[in-house]
């Protein structure tokens, strides 16, 4: 595993903590190393404090520890399963952040309600079906992996970046580690307005399709032209 | 351009990412020179902690680029529009500040609840209609300005100078960039205000005419007596 | 007036926005000195950070200004009314805190709901009646202090030491301007408080007056023994 | 009292201050040294910001002052209670943290809505029922205590280890005092993802208790697999 994308995974898991995505022991970012088929993950239950780029673990993507002399996150098995289902991603980050977990909580999806939301994810962020009891007693952490890739569907993954886990928390992605933060950040900020939003107003509906598309498509679409060429 | 303009504009753009108006790259303050004609504006999709008084993009009234090198806002149409609409502004904010973007997202105007949005309001913030899909389409963002310059009307550009974009986020505006940017925070203390009154008591109704001109009044009448003379 | 009084109303005024019960230039505190019947207040709309002890005003129970060359606060005269009615109060605080703002904009009380409330108040934060368009035209700030003074009514008014103007904000007051500001912090957190219950249980009612009793004279009673003897 | 105890007493009461879960002089920590039968508990109405190991009170189980020459929490007959009854636990933290508190003068127990809940806490956070006018005139503290004891009845309180007082607020516990800190912590962190999730969806029940057991016992059962070995 190269130092670089060690060190990517151990600053995105300092990143969730210091914004405040991730308080306690909650949550955990990893990275995939493509070329290796390789996953960089945190350590289960070690406080982001006193995290050191030795408490990370390496894995093979069946789980199995190549380096590192600590327990993988308890979550591995999900992160595998979003990196075996989405090619396109390199990172994924989960957190237990406050607005996006009580629509999980919810079991709710987040409507696309605003510009906001649609410059970063084109359309709603869905919450997965509830997991049978079989799964929860068994494999549970593979089958939430499988929740989230049968929520995805036929989307792009990289156009809807995070999932909500039904009862649980969101789980996020992107290109990059980094890229998988941001968005996790950014999932919190537009699942925070839409609260307020779905608070003060509580039938308020999604933006109509060609406003959410003109937002997402002037950012990401080929035509883009918002930012820096 | 004068230098001190471009600096007030940094300075501005600064201040909305550091009182928390603006977070990510959202939102956006320019000025203009009503002596030039000249409008310098912040340039798109930079990150506000990278932004240098050389990345700041001057414009005239029609938006062709007369300095710098990065591309504009792309919100610089909007902001044309309202130059172009309100001749006694100097400044124009935009900001995807969360309690205004949540009336926004709600399509809901903010009432006059109390003294302290009458001490800078004179009246409700009003919410635009909706685009049509042909503008949503077409000219975006100069549709954008003149939808906010529609749901003015014949009211006294400074008296209410700020107005939600349905679906979108606040523009506010002042005499210069610095009020403008003031405004943005009157703005979001106001909605905040209004929210939690609206989540507590729904129904709760503006405040009464008299009421509300004796406070706008005050502070902004000819015979004005709060403050220093 | 005697240095240390005014060095202890600006270290008020700085400690009211420190602690974000005033924001901008919103909210005012005032000291008397009971034996020279003279007040020292903030001067009208003049920014915290940039308040001197020079700044501040010196009057008399009519409003006289006796020392200082800066516009007092508008808000004088509701302070005025307020000593003249309590004998037993040195200081005056106004804020427009958020949560005990909303109270004051709904044009409702907040109900002792919790010991934290009954810790400190001995009932209902009362809201006063809204002013008569009369009123509002004439002596506004004045007729202002005349409704907190009725709404208090036959109260100790350092039982109930702050009162919700109707569609503005608190007013809030204690022995010394020192404990009028810890008034007002005591008084918004438990707006807090009870704005989160409310929302969460809306038809939640004060707690019984035996509770009410027990909480606020084991602090304040004449055999309080909460504190140190 | 052994002086590390001691240390850790006032550490734990420093810390409820900082983490914001105590505000003014709310709350109180302590700890038993169950070897001795002694209990080391914060003195009533001290500023935590001039809190002393000194000023620290160590009583008997029956309250009866061992050390120390301050007046000891007016709760400590509410702690004395919960160690009586509970031999397990070696601290009780008591905080009036907003959201548990809002839960508590709602008079309403904190559902298990979640896997954040429920990676801490094996079922709902109980409110006890309402005090009768006679204890509140009488052994109010002492009534307090049993109250929480008969709301945990026959679970293990270190699998349930708060219990929220009606109208009041808060009471945590743990092995150690520091772990009790701990708790409350974690009691307003769920009491925060409860009370955004039922304003959100206010009907929202609870999480099967399939799931529910799943995440406590993966981190806290004889085959918990969360964590470091």
């Amino acid at each position: 595993m190269h130092p670089s994308l060690r060190e990517a995974v151990l600053e995105a898991n300092a990143a969730l903590f210091r914004s405040g995505l991730a308080a306690f022991t909650f949550g955990n970012a990893s990275a995939i190393d493509r070329g290796a088929n390789q996953v960089v993950i945190k350590p289960s239950g070690i406080a982001y404090t006193a995290l050191q780029v030795d408490d990370l673990v390496v894995t093979d993507l069946d789980g199995k520890v190549l380096e590192g002399t600590r327990r993988p996150s308890s979550d591995l098995a999900t992160h595998l399963a979003l990196y075996r289902a989405f090619p396109t991603i390199g990172g994924v980050a989960h957190t237990h952040s406050r607005f996006a977990t009580a629509f999980a909580q919810a079991g709710r999806a987040i409507p696309c309600l605003g510009t906001t939301h649609a410059d970063y994810f084109r359309g709603a962020i869905p919450v997965t079906d509830p997991l049978s009891p079989d799964v929860i007693r068994g494999a549970y952490e593979a089958g939430t992996g499988e929740a989230i890739v049968q929520c995805v569907g036929s989307h792009d993954p990289l156009e809807i970046p995070a999932v909500l886990v039904d009862s649980h928390a969101p789980f996020c992605w992107g290109k990059t580690v980094t890229a998988a933060v941001e968005t996790a950040a950014l999932l919190e900020e537009i699942a925070h307005l839409a609260y307020l939003t779905l608070t003060l107003a509580p039938g308020t509906e999604g933006i109509v399709t060609v406003l959410r598309d003109r937002h997402f498509l002037r950012k990401h679409g080929k035509d883009a032209y918002y930012g820096q060429p």
